[in-house]
């Protein structure tokens, strides 16, 4: 089986980080593409950029020339899932989603630790649309960038564990999501630092994509995320134009 | 003072309507300007189109390159109007908050009636972000599709005054709020027939939009909706580019 | 256009600083009437004052014999706007809402700072009630009691000053609402100290009013607001006795 | 023990009723006193009428002139009973909050059969406010006012009938509470023709009123009940001025 | 009237002090049957010992093989009271309800004191599910195991004084309930310190249940609590099987 | 890896019926194995069952003497899950959270549909407790009891169907949830015939075991589901006793 892991950001190096990151937990016959989009920002850390990268998800996808079995979109907290879900016949796996969603069959309550603090309410409003709200104890930044924790990754480390401590100490969090893409491959340092489950959302991403096709399951198409129809679609310079 | 109406899909005529709409209730010193998207759909009935309208709208509104002093988003349900938020640092009035907002002042509870029933989902789940969900009876869906209105006038209403008075009788509704921007002027037929207060979120986001700019308010920058860090944005076509 | 604005309390000059207050943002047509209460308390700050105060604020405005096309209840979190709306054909603007309703046009949460902190629970239950308690971040008490706020205004403005940056860095609010009528035309002040939006309820109400009027809609009679039935009243020393 | 039973209206059949009802379930030592309000509307059918039986109520209380250890508010979804917990020391107990906090020990969901339709959102919001709602199936209106209860007893309890058996098939209720202070007494055979347990406001207050008195304990004045602050109330012709 | 009194653990000396607290409230007409499970653990402290009490709780109940009006499972925020309320014709009032149901008459919200940290969770899961929670300000521990309330019952008392001002202070509770059925008659003291109504489960829920039998109301059989179905049970070594 | 599927109730058959299901869908490495309880009933239909059944799980569990990596508890709306997960050090996956988790994946709404209507309300607790309930549509009851779908399958099928259809055209329900363990297997068949995607617990409950030992995850320790403080535990039959 095949799987998409797109990258909601432009920059390379975190692609092949996330794509190496999910490709060590996949299944022997399960082959990881990473794909970087064409266009947007370098780092997702606001609703502008965000929104920007789901159409920019979207496009790369549709670009794609390739058979392939699910998409993962593997940005913390960003627009645009339901969209791919319109688009596309395969299951798509929102790492925000695949996250919480794991974390609550490890523990009672669930914190997630992301990277700037203006970030927080998109991830707050993501978990709420999905309905993985209500164990969520606390969304809390660590207050690095995205790019700041591919550069000074030992920084980046001691700033997320002190903030999974506080929400395990003080939100009573019982489980710790990393709440950025560019944390993959963190989980087992955090882990042993505060003595709780720690999910990496591109790792249980790809568990929950491959569990979906190895049960012939995906996206209902009878109500909101039926494919679009048929419709004018003018001067966009890419690929959804018909 | 200024006001920038955006449309959310690309078909002119439904833009020259809801400017006209918005420009009848307008203060006599306000200039209401129509914006067209420069691409995307020729109209928005689904996740797919309303994320590539966001990105229409904002593309549209940087584009615009004379004085403003506030943006009416005019697509109901729609993503999108945090970036816009974040961009500018004049009030942004989505139609979908200004409706629901202006409703709750005039009765316990109010229904939205809209186009199609694949866009229910996303009203509600707008309305849930924007914190306005609370006494929110029903969305219902007029079964026509937002064209239909265009070219069916008297057929979408039909459609909408059987559903408002479902919405009154059934869901208890005591306010009715027409669920898309092409719906702009048809407020005052539907109440003759249902007996209840209709709400155009056109003619509702024109008297907020005036409301702030007179009061000197505008979007809060420290958190949510702060301007975008500066960052290398690469591949756009459009006006994002840095 | 004339619009009632009635204190909830017996102090004219409260009325008469409300009254000058929202008559420096109605627009030009718009003639500003401050009515106080004919019997009740000299300040409100708790439930018994309120209660006193929801039919002392519907005595006064039945006794007010000429025409006037909206009112506003200016007392923050106090009981009786629904029995007005049941009483009155034209729209009925409460200052908490209107300042509610407002924030959430300018940020993603808001505060609202008030005088005692026996009165937080009675604002957190009229926001519940209104449907507009989704995006509240938090009700904070200056620890000043409201007519402190007339005779000791600067010593006010630093309680106030100080609980709004808490809301912003502890309960992360955007905006703050200022939640006492008294409070009118501190806004300024305020928002300059803490740099987030102020809203001031008695012209944000002023807007609304003005704009419900503007757009001939008016409170729905269909159900929970509908005009009392016909009923012996006895005993009641004031207007309502038929 | 004696035990305060107010009604909420000013027709005296209705006081009679309700204390006699009250009367029957007392414990041998306890005395209940029925107290018809001085002013008022003959029956409460909506806000007006309810917020003015809010200062009626207390003024009456007020009045009592003997001591006593408990005061009950026979109105069912009316509005007032905050005030009278900051007036007294002695125990307050609606027959709203009577009926569903002891329904919730009966059957998984209450639902509450009422009077009038236009009375349904008054009893949903106290409800809420008292935080009883969670298990609440629905409010249903009879269609009957308060005085057709008195006036056409037989034509009432089949109205009753009607909407529990709704309540219990459609809105899965396994307990009903009658909505008004003027159905006690017809539980026994609307438990009969139903076959839930069916809870009578009135009764269930005296039992909660005996207990709160037998395990003395009395409302917190630590904070949203504390006694009024002493101030001047002016221009009140009723027993509140000082 | 017979009410039965069944502790939840094996520790017998805690069975007769709950015992005692009952029948110091009991009316004199009431007769309190303190029972001890059978089996299960000497104190209960988490999800498994709940369990297995639960079941421990039911046998104990049915093989009592007097006559009886009520019953009152003594364990605060334990599992098994719907299974109890299946088997019983007679009223189930579980003392984690009792007190929350209370304190909602007292005051505007509560706090509840519990034992152990691990505790918490559950506690707020049952009162979740009884509908009670909405005005539940926070649920604290007090750090100390159950057993070590009866061996150092001065260090308990101050631990729970201490979490009870902070939940005052900081969780704005205005009425303290006991966690723990094992803290029966320590409400005086707790209230003398700390100035706020403090409910005791065991009390509580012995008003009730007498409530209840006076008013001659009992379970709902119609859906949730209806009688087991008839069929073989097998394997189970007490009284269960038939 | 090997992975325990208990069965709640006591009926050989099913048992077997669910592991063979589990396994149809497991990885080439992972061996399951269905456990039957010692004792308890032989369908699960209600509350005193459920507290029945959880024992028996956990005391089966126990008594399972060889190493294993995961327990999935296959009763839907079952009480017991967290004693296993305190039990356990390996992870413990609940069908009812199973399959809504992986509903959630696929659609904006999903519906259960089960056996007896008088299990609908456990269903809706464990799902509210689990935290997956918010984008749950409905519980349906098809009205056949556990052990009519072994004996009257065609019958059982039809039932199904004509609640799943409701659920999709009623309730808006995207996705239905085989809501009984012995279900297994008919979830192609419901596909087919509604059109929506069918989630069958037990083999979504496969994927998320293996998943989560894959990723080398399990039950947090820290609070809610901490190992059982040593005690004592007296008379107990089975394998708890120490």
């Amino acid at each position: 089986m095949r799987i998409l892991v797109v990258n909601v950001n432009t920059t390379e190096s975190i692609t092949d980080a996330i794509a190496r990151s999910a490709q060590a937990v996949a299944s022997p016959g399960t082959e990881i593409v990473g794909l970087t989009p064409y266009f947007g920002a370098e780092s997702i850390e606001g609703n502008f950029e965000s929104y920007l990268a789901a159409i920019a998800v979207m496009d790369r996808v549709m670009a794609y020339d390739q058979p392939f079995d699910a998409v993962i979109q593997a940005g913390y907290g960003e627009h645009g899932r339901e969209g791919l879900q319109e688009l596309l016949n395969v299951p798509v796996v929102d790492i925000t989603d695949a996250a919480a969603s794991t974390a609550m069959f490890l523990g009672h309550a669930y914190s997630v630790v992301t990277t700037l603090d203006r970030t927080v309410p998109l991830i707050e409003d993501r978990l709420k649309l999905s309905g993985l709200w209500d164990r969520c104890a606390s969304v809390r930044a660590s207050g690095l960038a995205v790019l700041e924790l591919e550069h000074e990754p030992q920084r980046a480390l001691e700033a997320i564990v002190h903030q999974a401590e506080l929400a395990v100490t003080q939100d009573k969090a019982e489980v710790i999501c990393l709440g950025c893409g560019g944390m993959a491959g963190l989980d087992e340092q955090i882990r042993r630092r505060t003595g709780v489950p720690v999910v990496d959302g591109v790792t249980a991403a790809v568990m929950i994509a491959e569990s979906l096709v190895r049960l012939k399951l995906s996206t209902s198409k009878v109500r909101t995320y039926a494919t679009p129809r048929p419709k004018n679609i003018i001067g966009w310079p890419g690929r959804f134009a018909r």
